[in-house]
Formats: structure tokens, C-alpha cells, sequence
């Protein structure tokens, strides 16, 4: 295939999963257009074509464990971790967990809140992917990158099925963590 | 492979299930003991073989939707979904959905509590399997099969990586619903 058709394939992929997407405004506060990947979810072509350009991205990268927070972050983090025959740790809200903990505390594009993992979720050497469903300002990765530094691994990549690019949260972890981030599409947060 | 064989592999594969689920004693409250699946899903061998046993169960059931219940029962429902090819809808806590959705409550084994789905999660006329982490007395399992029968859909099945099989609910499942129930191992629930 040539490269303008690869180009326009992988742009009417990228159409096809934002019109999955609905837009929801003021949830779940006033001023804030929330983009529920729910409705993507629901559609079962935009579902897998999700799951399968994040594969694409990532089966080269020997993938060992991937980290996935509490709630919609498992449904993109457990079956790319399937995909990928990775391991598959929770981040979760806390007292959800059982066994001994780490934890850390985050802010959100609206409220605080923390997040657990247990504390033999990760083994040393391995190479790890965080995945959400949705990159705001950056708090609940960025819980997660502090949560996966109490271990001796390797943060290959913070992944999403969606960016706010405009609400500079894939600048903030490379500044701060100089690790990358990924995602499937992009829309303005405001 | 023989008959036997076929039986022996299969009891090796719910032995490696079972190793990889930790017990924990008097979690969320005294007296229960906890089948914690965080590390059966941090083991990538065992969460590959959970989902691809799932898999093989429902491959020729023709299956349009997985419905699964926040948040451990994400963790399996959405990679069965993605290799059934099914669309995903969650069915969340309240407040956690956008866009119109309907709810219903429920008693579990220790407190009572609600589960919302989006208005528009299911179609008339789709095969819909419902999946959670543990059978206990079956109260998510009931929510979700009153929340699917606010459709015109089938329940082609409730399936379970875990089943406590001496807390009756599969049995109030069938008797109940009329409705089977399906899981990977079973483990006594006192």
C-alpha cells in the first residue's frame, strides 16, 4: 500500500472512532464537554478497531505488565493486556483492593482523588504500559507513572483512546517523567 | 486427543487458574473470605488462559453484546468482548454514566447496591452474555438480567471467572430467570 493510502486508511479509522464518540455537555459538571467512550464501546467495529490500533502500536514493544485505572481504563487495559499476553494491573480507588497496597494522590481536571495498586502488581525488569481511557490535564497518569516508580521497571509509554490536547497533559508527563504518551484521537478540551 | 486427555488438560488449566487467585481472609468485612482475581489478572499467563477459556466457551454462540459490571467484571467482559468481535456495555455505579440511562438495585452478599446502564446500550434482537468476575448469591448477576430485559434482547448466558458454588446463585439464576450460568472454577463460599 502507499503511503497516502496508508494515510487515508489510518485517517478514516480515526474518523470512525470520533463519530463513535459522543459529545456530553456539562458531565459531570457544568462546563465541562464530556467525551463518553461508552457509546464506542457499544459499537462493536469502533470497539475493536480501538483495541486493534493499540496493538498495532504497541506488539512490537515487548509489553510485560500494563497498568489500567478504575473504571473505564479496564476496558481499553485488560484487552490490549490480553492482545498484547501481558499482565494486567489494576489502579484502583481506594479500600477496592485487597492485600497490601501503594498508593498515590492525584488532582483531577475536576476534584482530587487516589489510586492503590498492590504492592506485588509489578516485578522488577519489567516493561510496563499505562493505559486510560481519556488524557485530560494528566492527574490520573500521572498517579499511575508515581504508582509504577515504586517499582524497578520500565514506564514504556502512557497510552489513550482519547486526548484533550489542548489541556496540556502529554506535555506535562514528558516534562516532569520524560515518558511519552499515545493516543487513537484527539479534540480540544474547551 | 483422547477423551481422557481432553479431561486432564482441562483440569490442569482450572488448577493453574485456581493457584493464581489469592485467599483473602476477612475482606471487605470480617468473615468473608475474599477469591481476590488482581493476581490471577497480574499473572499473564493465567489472565491469557481465563480469557481465552471464556473464549472458547461462547465462540459459536453469535454473541452482539458483552455486559459486564463495574469494575472487576471490565476487566473480563471487555478482552471477551473484543474476541468475540461483540460490542461492550457496562453496567456502572450510579452517577457514572452520562446521557440517559436506566438502573437497578440490588441485595449483595454483604450490603445492597445499584447498577446503571446507558438507554441505549442494547439493540432489539441482539444475543447478549453477561459476564462478571465472581458468583456469589447472585445479586450483581440479577441486576444485570433486570437491566438486559429492559431490552428486547436474549441472555444467552451469565458467565463467571469464579463461582462460589454453595451460595445458591446459579440456582436462583435458573430458577429465577430461567437463564444458565457458567464459570472457570468453583470454590466453597464459606
Amino acid at each position: 500500500m502507499s503511503y497516502k493510502a496508508r494515510i487515508r486508511e489510518f485517517e478514516a479509522k480515526v474518523v470512525k472512532l470520533k463519530n463513535s464518540i459522543k459529545n456530553i455537555p456539562d458531565f459531570p459538571k457544568p462546563g465541562i464537554l464530556f467525551r463518553d467512550v461508552s457509546s464506542l464501546c457499544q459499537d462493536k467495529d469502533a470497539f475493536a478497531l480501538s483495541i486493534d490500533m493499540l496493538y498495532e502500536a504497541f506488539k512490537d514493544e515487548k509489553i510485560d505488565m500494563v497498568v489500567a485505572a478504575e473504571a473505564r481504563g479496564f476496558v481499553f487495559g485488560a484487552p490490549l493486556a490480553q492482545r498484547l499476553h501481558a499482565g494486567f494491573a489494576m489502579a484502583r480507588k481506594p479500600g477496592k483492593l485487597p492485600r497490601s497496597t501503594l498508593e498515590e494522590s492525584y488532582d483531577l481536571e475536576y476534584g482530587t482523588s487516589t489510586l492503590q495498586i498492590t504492592e506485588d502488581a509489578l516485578q522488577s525488569g519489567q516493561r510496563v504500559l499505562i493505559v486510560d481511557d481519556l488524557l485530560a490535564t494528566g492527574g490520573t497518569a500521572e498517579a499511575m507513572i508515581r504508582l509504577c516508580k515504586h517499582f524497578d521497571v520500565e514506564i514504556v509509554c502512557t497510552a489513550f483512546v482519547i486526548e484533550l490536547f489542548d489541556l496540556g497533559g502529554a506535555v506535562k508527563i514528558k516534562n516532569d517523567y520524560n515518558i511519552e504518551t499515545f493516543s487513537l484521537v484527539e479534540f480540544p478540551g474547551h
